[in-house]
């Protein structure tokens, strides 16, 4: 594979250390966190849902696929909902195509990593399903996480809907988040109890 | 799987998002990347390099090997070499691997992730040592990108001596980074005509 | 006015200091403006040229017109060329046309700003005109101190085409901060000549 | 104009970009808006009054005054009440007018500026008051918003004692903001609803 | 002395201040001190103490001692606990030992500081127990502070077991934090009379 | 001592920690060091300097009198010298006085803190002197690290004019940076054989 090609493809990989997420940025959170870390987050979260799930997966597609899903946005920025609105449905979806595209062009294997994304956004496979999952549960993990540390308000926002998750046990592990987001009362006591068992590790924070 | 444990594990994860890479902050880097962006640097690069290299490796080993690569320093945070300096070699390994047991306290999977992790620590192995150089390919990366953005004097000491990678092609992207970092006469010209290449697509940045 | 709709009006503006201007936070710039203190730059230096253009201007239309430029980006967030390359020219206009609507909804006076808006887009009016420049020029100078005070070399990208002014006051700025973004060595005496006459008001800095 | 002169200007407008509100810093907000941020927000607050109020004005002279208000502090940066505690009063508006005359030495213009500074400082006329009532209400609106996003407790001292506005409308806004961030509760029905009201504009936000 | 070491042993003094407090980093603390922001705290907290507390006291040796007390992790970094767990006791302090011995190479007069930190160390004397609780003490106050100004609720977990100092005046002013920290509501009514006295105060910061 | 009055005095030395330098902030310095960071640094720079020069100085007057150096600025901020300019001669110490005033009101030391702090303003004494070329001699080293680690280039302003120390020792330190500062060409290589020297330790950093 040519040099140039390489590295430039590295550096695509690298510009999402410098792409904000935006919904966090919007509502004030300093410091947000960038997608490059949203990624490993999916990676992270991918990885441990295929170890807990009951359908055996093919896991360099898995995680592979998670490390895909946002490479665009190095070139389109992470842009919400709004500007779509505007727009006819899977416009989206055409614009990351298109920068998707751009990144791998000159790529010798960027037929294998467009297939694994046009798979993700296909959404029909296991593999695919699962990246969906561990999209949305890096994301409220990390909505409930700044709510604890950041006092923001605006954050409850994120619990408002529930959300409905391809695979039971991420189910689960947002519905127990979205209770404690929520501060709900009859809840209270079972939070506590979550709560003192992740603090004697937390104490690893201190 | 224990639901608690499971939340209590992917706030393990999370926490790489708010663990500072100490070499940047030390040397005045303003907003220097968290170790989860830089893991998932290792895992984009560890990606990439396994489409260049000449050998066939398990995908799924090589990209969950570099997920977990960094783990341990949600607890024990990025610490450099001089705290290293003064207990005996291999105390570092002894400390993360017994924060990886912390971390996958109670977990069922846990031995197949530890397995993984003393997997790249032995270094033996093609996926082991794959992992190794995209970790340091992603850290010279970042180095020259910085060098670039912040003129960042001190940045230089990291091309002071030459890194011996296991992949030739690890080896060749760094030592044309090398080559752009110290900005060294007689390849001046070799650079720009790299950077013209990658131009066309840093028009995507602006 | 319905007391609700003057307090959500005044929360979009006020939403644009947490929006990044993504061309400065794609190429790595620490702690880059929002498009509030951008528009600022807008305003301010639209006052400025109005002063020394030959024309008569209605101010209040300039100076309005310069505040609501960039309001629907509270909404869509400043999205960069790439995410547009991939549709039919025009929608970027379309799309923040939705947006203005969506923030002006029940504003009474929502005719007269979009109005504003219109005139801006269509670009044929002085007043118009005015704040296209005094858009670039905030932006050139933006980038100018940037490059003066962060090192980037990323910031060059900036001078590689000479941009084209309606007004020759806002051309004759331009050209002499690209000659000094460039470095450009025949007219380096030229520069240090300028700089000295603004160090002398540089003391007021410090 | 000469050049170099417009050019410094430009410069001085351009500072506002690196003063801090002093205020929020002194509170600790982390990233708090400096004060071309807050300019923008007098500029946009003052556009939007003007269209909902009794009395006709002169647009341009309003946002010009707008825009000016704070041009000092980019030589005197934003200094807080207890530094002028101990001299004698009116010398805070002594030394801002020496930073403007600093700033529009050799401007052709400088007496048109000095004198929309000037009338602003004497608060005689609707102009001059409306321009301070959007300086106060962006601030109250700004606190309200940090108070929600960063549970800061310390900016509870912002709304103990009620600010008195010249103007009906924005009084009306600033009651509505203080019952909110004093979280009165028989208020709080009334706060939900107007928030429920915002919500499917904040949509926009996520 | 030769003028390179003594410019070296200025930078290790400097390096304080690129060097996080690893506690508030891991909890999402936006923006957290740094080590020679905390250990001026350390040193006007020892400074405030020795004026309060029965015994005399040698306030060069005192302040010296609180001005070094951190210098080591300047090369270490701040190491939290848990890195720390898995090695033999008293590891710590030979690695900080090792550190200041690397820093103090050279310099003439580094056995007079080694011996300060030494006594430090040994916890036996008035000074060196006047240091720790000082550092201790600084270390709660900003953790109280943080926690009324970013409403982060992991900061809870610092008022979890009451900390014992050596001096009467430290504990009592730490107490009188603690019962803020955890918003005891019996004492509600005393707090809200002690924060009337520092409302005053606090007005300097508005 | 009344409790209150003590937590409130240690809370104006906290607030070092929240009030900016100023002139970095102002010349675009991202996350610019803090009073209390400045104030360690001249701590630390004097502890080190009494153990170089020749007269034998209290070190307990001089630690505390560099501690409390610049306490007046958590009420007053760090005001540049323009907002000075139009003042008559003295006016600074005399407000700075003020605040001091109003941070030791009720303190039962407060005579000997005031003593301190006009025996500093006076500068008539060793120990006042030598804390003088301590603050600026931290001021200098801190603009030359920034310009070696953030490539600004507006800190060249710094070496324009050659300060005078109190003290030789001090002044010979200064020299050497403003050299390094200058990067004038003929002391280049007497530069790079310090730099060698410091490598060594700065491999602590690496």
């Amino acid at each position: 594979m040519h040099l140039p090609t390489l590295l430039t493809l590295l550096q695509h990989g690298n510009q999402l250390k410098r792409t904000a997420r935006a919904g966090w940025v919007q509502r004030g959170v300093p410091n947000a966190e960038n997608v490059a870390a949203h990624s490993y987050g999916v990676v992270f979260t991918a990885l441990a849902l295929a170890q807990v799930i009951e359908e055996p997966l093919d896991l360099g597609r898995l995680l592979a696929m998670a490390a895909l899903h946002d490479l665009p946005e190095g070139l389109t920025t992470d842009i919400p909902t709004p500007a779509w609105r505007y727009l006819p449905p899977g416009i989206k979806t055409e614009v990351e195509r298109g920068a998707m595209n751009e990144i791998l062009q000159d790529v010798p294997f960027a037929g294998a990593w467009l297939d694994l994304w046009e798979e993700l956004h296909a959404a029909q496979t296991a593999v695919a399903r699962l990246v969906h999952d561990a999209d949305k549960l890096d994301m409220y993990l990390q909505a409930y996480i700044y709510q604890r540390q950041t006092g923001n308000q605006q954050l409850r926002e994120f619990w408002r809907t529930r959300h409905t998750f391809y695979f039971p046990q991420a189910q689960a592990v947002y519905d127990a988040l979205r209770e404690m987001g929520e501060g709900r009362g009859e809840k209270e006591e079972g939070r506590r109890k979550r709560e003192e068992g992740g603090r004697k590790r937390e104490e690893g924070y201190g």
